[in-house]
C-alpha cells in the first residue's frame, strides 16, 4: 500500500491525482491487475470525471452544493454534514483496471480526490493487485 | 480485461447487462473471484440495482432528474454537466462475487449500465479476478 | 464468501459493522490484501462515514430524505422507489485495504449497513481477497 498526500487549498475542490496513482503503478511494475484508490477521510472521497475542461469540476461541485446544503434540522456539531454526506454520495474508492503496466481509463477520465471540508492535509491510500483469469 | 459494447437509444437509461458480464465470467471458468464491471465513460455510469419492475429503473431515472437539473449557472459549454454529476453519483464501477463460476447477485439485482447523455455507442470493461482468502 | 446478518429496527438508519466485518478478516488470517463488503439487496447499501458522533448518521439519513422524497410522478407499486434510487446513489459495497491482518480504516471511518426500506432481515457479503503487488 502506498500513501499519496495531497494539501488541499480550498474548501470544496477536485483534485486530479491520475499521474501520482499511475507512478505508483508504474513502480510495482504490474503488467495485469487492478489498482484500488481508496480514500480514508470522512469528508473527502474519490470519483472519476472528466480531466479536459475544468468547468465540468466547477459545476460538479455547484451541482453538490445545491444536493447536500445545509439544512437548519443537521444536529452534528462541526457543522459539517452537507461534507459526509457528499462523501458518500461521491464514494471512498474506486478501481481503475491496469494493462500492460497502465492505467486503463476513458479518454475523458481522471482520478479526482473530491475535497468537502478543506483546506486540509489529505491523503489516498493507493494498493496494486496483481493478475486476472 | 474484456469489453462489452451496447449501443444505447435514449438519452438517459438504464441498460441490463447482467447477461453478458455473466458470459464473460463463464468463459473465464474461475470458480471463485471477484468480477469487476468498469465504465470508462464520464456521462454514463454503472449500478447494480432491482431487475424486476422497470418501474424502478424509470423512477430512478426521473429521480435523478430532480437531483441533478441544468442549472443556469453552469459554465461547461457542451450543456452535459448534469450528466458529468449523474456519473459521480451513481458510479464508474461494481464489484459482484462470483462462486461456483457464477455471478453472485441478490434475487433481484441486475447490473446495469446508466446512459445519462446518449444515445451513444458505448462499452464497459469486465475483468475478473480469480481466488480469495 | 462469509454471510453477516443484521436485523433492522428502523424504516431508515445506518448500521456499523465494521466489528464483524472485522471479525472475518481476522478468520481468514490474511496479512495483505482487501477485504470487499457487498449487499445483494436493491434497498438497502454499504457506504463508509463517521463512527464517532451519531449525529453524523441522523444528518445523512435526513439529507437523503431531502435528495430521495417520494415523488407523484413515480410508477413503481410499492412505493418504495425513493429507498431504490438511495442505494444507487450510496452504493452496494465497499473496499477496505487489509495490512497487517488488520482493515486499514481511516481514525474516523466505519463500515455501515444504509437501510433505506426496513425494518429487515439484511445480510452483507464479505471476501477476503489475499495479496498485492
Amino acid at each position: 500500500m502506498e500513501e499519496v498526500s495531497i494539501r488541499t487549498q480550498e474548501h470544496q475542490a477536485f483534485y486530479d491525482i491520475t499521474g501520482k496513482v499511475q507512478s505508483v503503478v508504474r513502480e510495482r511494475g504490474v503488467e495485469d491487475g487492478v489498482c484500488v484508490v481508496f480514500s480514508p477521510h470522512t469528508t473527502a472521497g474519490v470519483t472519476l470525471n472528466e480531466n479536459w475542461d475544468e468547468s465540468v469540476q466547477h459545476d460538479m461541485g455547484l451541482g453538490l452544493n445545491a444536493i447536500s446544503p445545509s439544512r437548519s434540522e443537521y444536529r452534528h456539531g462541526e457543522g459539517n454534514s452537507p461534507a459526509h454526506l457528499k462523501t458518500s454520495l461521491i464514494g471512498s474508492s474506486e478501481m481503475i483496471f491496469i494493462e500492460g503496466g497502465e492505467l486503463v481509463l476513458g479518454r475523458w477520465q481522471g482520478i479526482y480526490l473530491a475535497e468537502f471540508d478543506g483546506p486540509r492535509s489529505r491523503k489516498v491510500f493507493v494498493k496494486v493487485l496483481a493478475g486476472s483469469a
